[in-house]
C-alpha cells in the first residue's frame, strides 16, 4: 500500500479517492509547476500517462530512480521509448479500454464504404453503376479481423451477432478466440486474405506487425473487398497502400489511424491517399480523442494502478520484447 | 392450376419454369409488342409488376376483365391506383423481400451520422468539437423503430444483437414483435419519441402514416438524436423536416426515400434539405434499385404467385382500406 503516484492528467475526484484510500500520495502534472515536478520525480513509484504529448518520458525517466510502474491511458504502447525505460520498470497498457467505441467506428467505416456513403450522389443511376459507390451486401459476408484483442473481438462480435458474418481471425499464435469461426497465425495471413469480403485491421503496432500489410498482401484482396484500419497506421505500408488503391479501384479502404513520421502521426499523410475516390479517412477520433471515452479509459487505468497498490497483479502487462 | 400470367419484367429461367410447371401461360411485357399486349390483356388473370414506370395500371386495368391477382415486385404498394382496381382483384405486396439490404442501409446511415462520416474533416479538433460531426456512441443506446414489419424488425435485430440497443417499436396495434423490448401504438408516438437516441422510420405509406411525422414530432426528439427514414418520404412532412433540421442542428437526419410530387419521387426535393450540414441522403438505392436485390425480390414474388396457382393462400395480401 502507498507510494507516490504521478498522473500526467487531472483525475476525476472518484479516481483520486480510490488512490488515496489505498494510501497513495497522488500528484497531477497540470497542478504541479516544473519546480514541483522536479521535486517529486525522484520519489515517483507509479507513472500514469498518455506518454506522448503530455510527458516526455525519454527526457524524465532518468530522474525517476524509484519508478516501478508505468500505466498508460492509451491502449497502444508503440510510442513508448522502450530503450530508455529501465528493465525493472513494469509497463501496463490500457488495452480493452477503447474496444466498444473503436469497434463501432470500424463498423461505421465498413458500412459507409459498403453503401457508398463516402461519396454519395443524388443521381441513382450513377450511384448504382459507379465502382466507388455501388452498394455491397454485408449480411452473411466473410469478415477477416487482424488482431483478436479487445477491439478485434468486438468487431467480430458485432459482425457475427449483428450482420451474421463468417469470422476469420488472425493472431500471433493462432489460438481460438470467442466470436471467430476460424483463427490463423499471422504467418498464414496471405492464405486467408483472398477469402475475405471485409478486412478489419485491429493490430497493435509492434516489431511483428509494423509493415505487415504491404503491396503483396493488399493485391491478394478479393475483388470488391472493403478494408478498414483502426489499429495503427504503420501496420500498413504507406506507399504500398496508395499504389494498390490506385491500381485496384474495386478495393475500398477506410482508416482512422495514420503513419508516424518523426514521432508524430501525420494527417494528412505523405501520399495523396485522401484524394482517392476509394478512400475514407477520419483523423484518429475513434477512441481516446473523445472526451467521454477518455474519461472512462482513465478510470480504467486508475483501477489497474489500484490493483498494483493492493499488491495484486495488474492487467495488460506489456511484453517489452514485442517492441525492442 | 393454370391461368394467364403477365409479368412486366423478364423473369429468370428458373422462375419461368416454376410458373409453367404449374400450368401457367406466361407472358413477359418486354417480349410483347403493344399489339401482343393488347391481344393478351383480356385473358390476363395474374399481373406481376412494379406497377410504376413499367406498367400504367390505371390505363390498362379496364382492359383486363379476367384480372384476379396483382402481385407487386415492390414491398410498398402506396403508388397503386387503388381507385381504378376492381374490388374483386386481390393485391399482394412483396413485403419482406428487401428487409436485409434496407436494414443494412438504415444502419449504414445511422452509423455514418453517429460518427460524422457524412461530413468528415481531417482536422481532429474540428471533427470532435463540431456539432455536426462529433462522434456519438451507439452501443447501449435506445432505438425507436417506427414500423415493425420485415424491415423494421431487421433494423431492431441488428440493433439488439449487434449494438445492444434497447428497442422500442411502434405499430398500429401495439402488438409485441420479436427483438423489441416495448411496443406502442402509433397514437402513442409522441410519448416515446423523447426517449430515443436513434429513430428509424420503416413504415409503409398509407392513409394512416402519410405525414405522420411533422414539426411537433420532430421537435420532441431528444437532444442529439439520429433519425433515419428508409420507409417512404411522405411519412415525414417535407417542409417541416427542413424547418426543424435548420432550427435543431443537434438532430442528424438521413434518408434513402423522398417526397412524391405528381406521382414521381423527386430527388433532390423541393426544399434545400440536401444543403443542410446535419443531413445525409441517398437516392432510393437501398432496395430494389440494386439489380441483385431486385432479382431475389422478383423470385420471391414468383413464389407467391405460385402459391396462388397451387390454390394456396399467397402471403402479404394488401388491405385496400389502408389506402383508400
Amino acid at each position: 500500500m502507498g507510494g507516490v503516484v504521478l498522473s500526467t492528467v487531472e483525475l476525476p475526484e472518484n479516481a483520486r479517492e480510490v488512490l488515496r484510500r489505498l494510501g497513495a500520495e497522488l500528484y497531477e502534472l497540470p497542478r504541479l509547476g516544473e519546480g514541483g515536478l522536479l521535486n517529486i520525480l525522484p520519489r515517483v513509484e507509479v507513472l500514469m500517462c498518455w506518454c506522448s504529448g503530455d510527458f516526455d518520458l525519454a527526457r524524465w525517466v532518468n530522474s525517476m530512480p524509484n519508478l516501478r510502474v508505468i500505466q498508460t491511458f492509451s491502449a497502444g504502447v508503440d510510442h513508448l521509448p522502450f530503450q530508455a525505460i529501465p528493465s525493472n520498470v513494469r509497463i501496463y497498457s490500457n488495452a480493452g479500454a477503447y474496444s466498444e467505441p473503436v469497434a463501432e467506428h470500424a463498423w461505421a467505416l465498413i458500412l459507409a464504404l459498403a453503401k457508398g456513403l463516402h461519396r454519395p450522389t443524388l443521381a441513382a443511376r450513377d450511384y448504382l453503376s459507379n465502382e466507388f459507390t455501388s452498394p455491397r451486401r454485408i449480411i452473411g459476408s466473410t469478415l477477416l479481423v487482424l488482431g483478436t484483442g479487445g477491439i478485434g473481438r468486438e468487431i467480430a462480435r458485432i459482425g457475427k451477432e449483428g450482420f451474421r458474418t463468417y469470422n476469420i481471425g488472425v493472431n500471433r499464435s493462432g489460438r481460438q478466440v470467442e466470436y471467430f469461426d476460424e483463427v490463423y497465425r499471422t504467418d498464414e495471413l496471405r492464405v486467408v486474405i483472398p477469402r475475405a469480403d471485409i478486412i478489419a485491421i485491429a493490430l497493435p503496432l509492434n516489431k511483428y506487425t509494423r509493415n505487415l500489410i504491404g503491396a503483396e498482401e493488399l493485391r491478394l484482396a478479393k475483388r470488391g473487398a472493403i478494408i478498414v484500419n483502426v489499429g495503427r497506421g504503420d501496420v500498413v505500408r504507406e506507399e504500398d497502400l496508395y499504389e494498390v488503391l490506385k491500381e485496384r479501384p474495386d478495393i475500398r479502404f477506410g482508416t482512422d489511424v495514420w503513419w508516424v513520421h518523426d514521432g508524430r502521426e501525420e494527417i494528412p499523410p505523405r501520399t495523396p491517399l485522401t484524394t482517392l475516390p476509394n478512400f475514407l479517412g477520419t483523423p484518429h477520433i475513434a477512441g481516446g480523442a473523445q472526451r467521454d471515452v477518455a474519461e472512462r479509459a482513465i478510470m480504467r487505468a486508475v483501477e489497474n494502478v489500484a490493483r498494483y497498490l493492493r499488491g495484486e497483479s495488474p492487467l495488460n502487462e506489456v511484453d517489452r520484447s514485442d517492441y525492442v
